[in-house]
């Protein structure tokens, strides 16, 4: 048992609602959590299986033809841990449930077609917990700060989004949107870690310092997709990221609560059981 | 540490050499290890961490260049287990570095290419453990075993399958093809379960006890198939598989041993770090 939990639901305490000011938000912070490290992390381990088990009942329904999907969005800058939310929460789930799709640069081919063509392409089946390690996202955020889109494309971009997730709703997919919310200060420290060790010397690359030199700017993008695009079909966490532990707990009772909102059931036979074991008997 | 471990290599027992005959293999056995049940489970448990630590100096080496990749082939009967050893020896992998794709009955699309067109589409790219639940070997197996294809059309097939590999191969791709060897009797034991769960219904479907009835049939696909495409570039393993816990500990030795030897390295900086700290100091 974990030696503290939940004082309250984090998906009502992180929950992008109107009026919402990103700069309001101390990525320090644990809100609902009044635990330490080790009973955040205590917690993560033992959620795992619930997670793994409500999972394995939405694949079993979907075997019977239920459609039902769920997608979780990660945004943030970079370092604020993404890659150790799919590691440590989603890793939990057996790996035939999962589809995780990192989007990185897009591709001289993507670029040809709309800003959601390849996104759908990664849209996970009936089932399956989907992970986007960004996403459909970095089109009004790096492109907004970079100027990679004309402003009327960009400001087309926010309707287009919010049509596609109500889409995507409407497929029986729930959707998850998280922004993992980093300090600046903190970012630093894990910059230079990456820089003093060897073994992660390959996570860092110059361009990052590039993009923390517009820090202000993407914090106004981040604010502006947020206000767009929040809405009751598709809600926005905006997770305070400074403390890794937070961050995995937070995202983990996110996803623990929507499966549970599914309640996935054990489908019923739809064959004849008792003909069946005679026909076994007789194999 | 494990209570017990390998006394001998089950790369080098199971590996299908010329000669190979199926039905010398016992189902039930445990070769290489004297362990039981719960040494077995300890040493499950207790290598996961090392798989998991290769796989992302793999998907590192990947981010400067590498292509190297490895692919799990799994091949066997109903029940024999190969959702246990994606979910218990997998699972132990980051999900951002594994790619699992289970073949089902090709669709129509999927019939009017070669085989293979399916299957080049799942590949795993640089950097990732691929693992295939089934595989191009339905087509020489059930294929066979339920007349699908023409005598003329199977007999090709093998030759394209060696073909296929050696081109997978050549692509830095290190490929582990493994056949779960499971008895009839253990079979009927586990539909039985199946049978006797309801919380297992949605795994059992009444055309499993017609393929059943062909298991001669599909024991000489199987031996055929092996024969014919067991490659020194592509290797078979036969793995018993009545014991479950088996199976599981012999598959994770196998992808182990690949790792091992591919012994992928953390990339060297391609930047001054130095340089960098400066940078970052000032930002």
């Amino acid at each position: 048992m974990p030696r503290s939990a939940w004082t309250d639901d984090p998906a009502t305490l992180l929950k992008v609602m109107s009026g919402f000011v990103l700069a309001d938000v101390d990525p320090s912070s644990t809100p609902g959590f009044e635990g330490d490290k080790d009973d955040g992390e205590a917690l993560l381990t033992d959620a795992g299986p619930e997670i793994a088990d409500l999972q394995e009942r939405l694949y079993a329904e979907s075997r019977e033809g239920g459609l039902r999907k769920v997608l979780l969005v990660l945004q943030a800058m970079d370092t604020a841990g993404k890659g150790g939310v799919i590691r440590h929460v989603v890793g939990a789930i057996d790996p035939q449930g999962v589809k995780v799709h990192g989007f990185k640069k897009p591709t001289p081919e993507e670029l040809e077609h709309d800003f959601l063509w390849r996104i759908r392409k990664q849209l996970p089946p009936a089932g399956v917990v989907g992970v986007f390690d960004r996403s459909h996202y970095e089109d009004v955020l790096i492109a907004r700060v970079r100027g990679l889109a004309p402003a009327e494309e960009l400001e087309r971009r926010y309707d287009a989004i919010v049509a596609f997730e109500n889409e995507l709703v409407a497929d029986d997919t729930t959707v998850i949107k998280v922004m993992l919310h980093l300090s600046a200060a903190e970012q630093k420290e894990r910059l230079a870690e990456r820089l003093d060790r060897a073994d992660k010397h390959w996570k860092y690359n110059p361009g990052d310092l590039d993009e923390r030199a517009l820090w202000p700017e993407y914090q106004r993008a981040y604010q502006l997709a947020l206000e767009r695009t929040a809405t009751e079909a598709a809600p926005w966490y905006v997770v305070p990221a400074d403390r890794k532990w937070y961050a995995r707990i937070a995202v983990q009772r996110l996803l623990l609560d929507a499966l549970r909102r599914l309640d996935p059931q054990w489908p019923a036979a739809d064959f004849d059981v008792e003909a069946e074991k005679k026909r076994l008997a007789q194999s």
